[in-house]
């Protein structure tokens, strides 16, 4: 069994209202060294990764990302694979 | 100018309806390897971190966390605090 995460963006050219919201909230509450937000999306996947290599693996992830975690119109993914624990 | 790194999960005793439906689909898409899936937030903090040290920073951005971009009682989260950029 094998770990991934998963991170979901908006691209960088994309406004993000959400993280907009946030950065003001936390002027409200006075952290004035806030300069900017972005929110995204987490995704803790646990894999069985019998009889797959490395590559095999990230490449599934990758799909999955791209099929079903992120909307590649207007996302960016970032995947990390942790160690088998 | 430094960034942090938010993730914010469920606590592993609370039930994740998110996580759990996105599991299905994956199952549903044919993945069958995976096992588990949790959904969080992430949330990348642009920080003016001028005059302050890390483990100033540290307790500014955990104490964000616990008053606006988590919820106690049923999330945890963890921070990330990435070099001078």
């Amino acid at each position: 069994m094998r770990k991934a995460r998963v991170l979901v963006w908006l691209k960088q050219d994309v406004l993000d209202p959400q993280g907009r919201t946030i950065n003001e909230a936390l002027h409200g509450l006075g952290y004035e060294l806030v300069d900017d937000v972005r929110q995204g999306k987490a995704f803790d996947i646990m894999l069985d990764d019998e009889g797959l290599d490395e590559k095999e693996l990230l490449a599934l992830i990758e799909q999955m990302s791209k099929r079903l975690l992120s909307n590649p119109v207007i996302e960016d993914f970032d995947i990390e694979l942790f160690g088998r624990g």
